[in-house]
Parts: C-alpha cells; structure tokens; sequence
C-alpha cells in the first residue's frame, strides 16, 4: 500500500526518495469496508487521508434528512474536511466508502511536522489547495448557473471514469438534482443518442 | 486610503509596524466608477486587490448570456481570480464595481516578494484562503441543498449588511435562483412578518 503511495508521490512531485520514505513512514494503513465512515458530522478530523484504493465521498446532510455530495475522493487522491482538520473543531460533514478500498493516514501532529521539514512537500500541498480552489469555484458556478442536462454532461465529461463506479442516487445528489430529474435527463440523452 | 488599509492589518495581524509599512508602499490605489471593471474574463488576473470602500462582485457568464455571481467583496476584504492570478492565464470570471469606491493593487510580482519576505504576511494570506475555502464548501452545500426560502435566509443571516447595497437581481444572481422566485420568496415573507 505504501509502495503506490510512493510511486505516487515519484511521478507527483520532485521529492526525493528519502524525503518519500520519510513520508510513507508516517503514514498509517486502514482497510474500509463499503459504506463505512472515516469521519461522521460532528467528530473532529483527526487525520489527513490518501486514497490508495477505493472511492470516498464527502457529504453533508441538510435538517430533512437529504445527502450532499461535495466531492468524490477516487484512489490517487486526498481527502479531509479542511476546517475541521485546520481548526480541530467538530466536522460539519461527513466522509465515508462508497467502494472498499485502502487509505493512509497521517495524524496532524505528523503532517505538520513533515510541511515544517520538506519544504517540497510543504509547495505540493499548496498546489493540491490551489487546484481545490479553481475546481471548487467552477463547481460552485455550474450549481448556480446550470440545468440539470448541463450538469449531467459536465460531470460525465469531467469525471467518466466515475459514472460506473456510482449509484445513480450519489450522482443525483452530487449534482444537486433529484434522482427523477437524474432518470428524465438520462432517458432523453438515451433516445437522442 | 493607505491608513485604512494599514489599520486593517494592525487590527488582523500581528505584524510590525515596518512591515506594515512595506506592504502599504507597494500598494497602487485605485478609484472605481459604479458598474467599472477591475477584471474582465478572458484578461489576465494581474493584481491582489484590497477593497477600501465600495463593494465588488465577481461573477461569471454562462453561453446564454446569464449572470452568475460567485462573490461580494466589500470593503476590508480581497479579491482577485486566484486561478487566473496564480498561473498568468486568462481568467473565466469577470471582478465588477458594484458600488463607486477605492480599491488597493499590488502587483504579482511585488506580493510575491513582500510573501517571501515577510512570514507573518504569508500565514495571514495562508488563513484568508483557508477561510475561503470553508465558505467555499459552505456555499456549495446551500446552492446544492436549499430551497429559494433557505437560501434567502441564509443570505440574510450571514450578510445583512449587504441587503440594502444590491440590487435584488444581483442577490438573485448570486443565489442561483430566477429573478421572479425571489420577489415571490421576498413577497412570502412580508406577509409572514
């Protein structure tokens, strides 16, 4: 599991192999199973996550019960609740598998610790935050501006590779549509198609 | 103008008063006319910009022509496209006046420098993003979940004081709800009251 981290952080970024070693050191492997949480509304995110294999989703829950998906985390990527994580203080989402799969874990005490020593590691992060901003922003656009066939074919556009690895009901609610908007729009493109 | 800006920083920041100084020298001051341009899509985001007085928007266009608002920048905040800043490309967003005000410039080049020289400049910048992003999420999650009602709400209990500067089409705008729904969510709630 550390090895495709490692492999990762080699095709990634300039970090040297002992620089990488140092960080795969830290990290700390946990299997999930299928729907099982990493982080549940109102717990502090204790750690910062790798998928090495597997897909995560974040989600929040709204006072009627209904699921928000904010993001998929697909193997190759990293996950946290950001505010939660920076500030210690209780999570307003949730993470949890949509898929079994391996993750690493690094607590903040040993994150911080490796930003503080590899200067590298410390710029790569900051390109993984920028690149979350201008994702986040366009996200937030396509929310605001776009019909549910818009945001249908933007995500099967941005993310094709997800399509199949996702119940029609999470892509409903990562695109803020109904499951029977979902349907409608999914028919038509199949008649037109 | 330069003294509101470094009260600004004397009150956010633990930061010396030479530093304080430095930054404020760099800073190009501005004027802006209601309804003029500090960015336009398509341009290059070549400025960090610190709003004085006045209130921004900025906003992106969808191919029907439709306006979507992304941000209100009011006075004692920054702005700029963080995409189009960071790399030098053309930006997909446009930054408008929304009001008359002064705003302050620094340069890319000149910012990087006074980041590099000055840490705690760097871990205030470093916070304005997070908090950025927390809203960010935030905001994601209304226009993904909320009914028009909750959204009016919402914007009401976390920018009241934004309420009597805007037109009801630009909170419209920047609700991700038509202009109509929102003088029937507006019409509903007078009478409630």
């Amino acid at each position: 599991m550390i090895i495709a981290f490692e492999n990762y952080l080699r095709l990634q970024t300039d970090l040297n192999g002992a620089d990488i070693r140092r960080i795969g050191a830290l990290a700390v492997p946990r299997k999930l199973r299928r729907n099982e949480f990493l982080l549940r509304e109102g717990e502090v995110c204790r750690h910062k996550v790798f998928i090495v294999s597997g897909l995560l989703r974040t989600f929040g829950l709204t006072p009627d019960g209904s699921e928000h998906i904010l993001q998929f985390s697909p193997e190759n990527t990293w996950t946290l609740d950001a505010e939660s994580y920076d500030r210690q203080i209780p999570s307003h989402y949730s993470i949890s598998a949509v898929e079994p799969g391996e993750v690493l874990l690094w607590t903040k005490a040993d994150f911080d610790g490796l930003l503080e020593e590899i200067p590298q590691l410390k710029s790569f992060a900051g390109q993984l935050i920028s690149r979350n901003i201008y994702s986040g922003r366009q996200r937030l656009l396509t929310a605001l501006s776009a019909t549910p066939e818009k945001k249908y074919e933007d995500f099967i556009k941005n993310s094709p590779e997800l399509l199949s690895r996702l119940p029609l009901r999470m892509i409903a609610a990562y695109l803020g549509i109904s499951l029977k908007t979902l349907n409608r729009v999914r028919q038509a493109q199949l008649l037109r198609s």
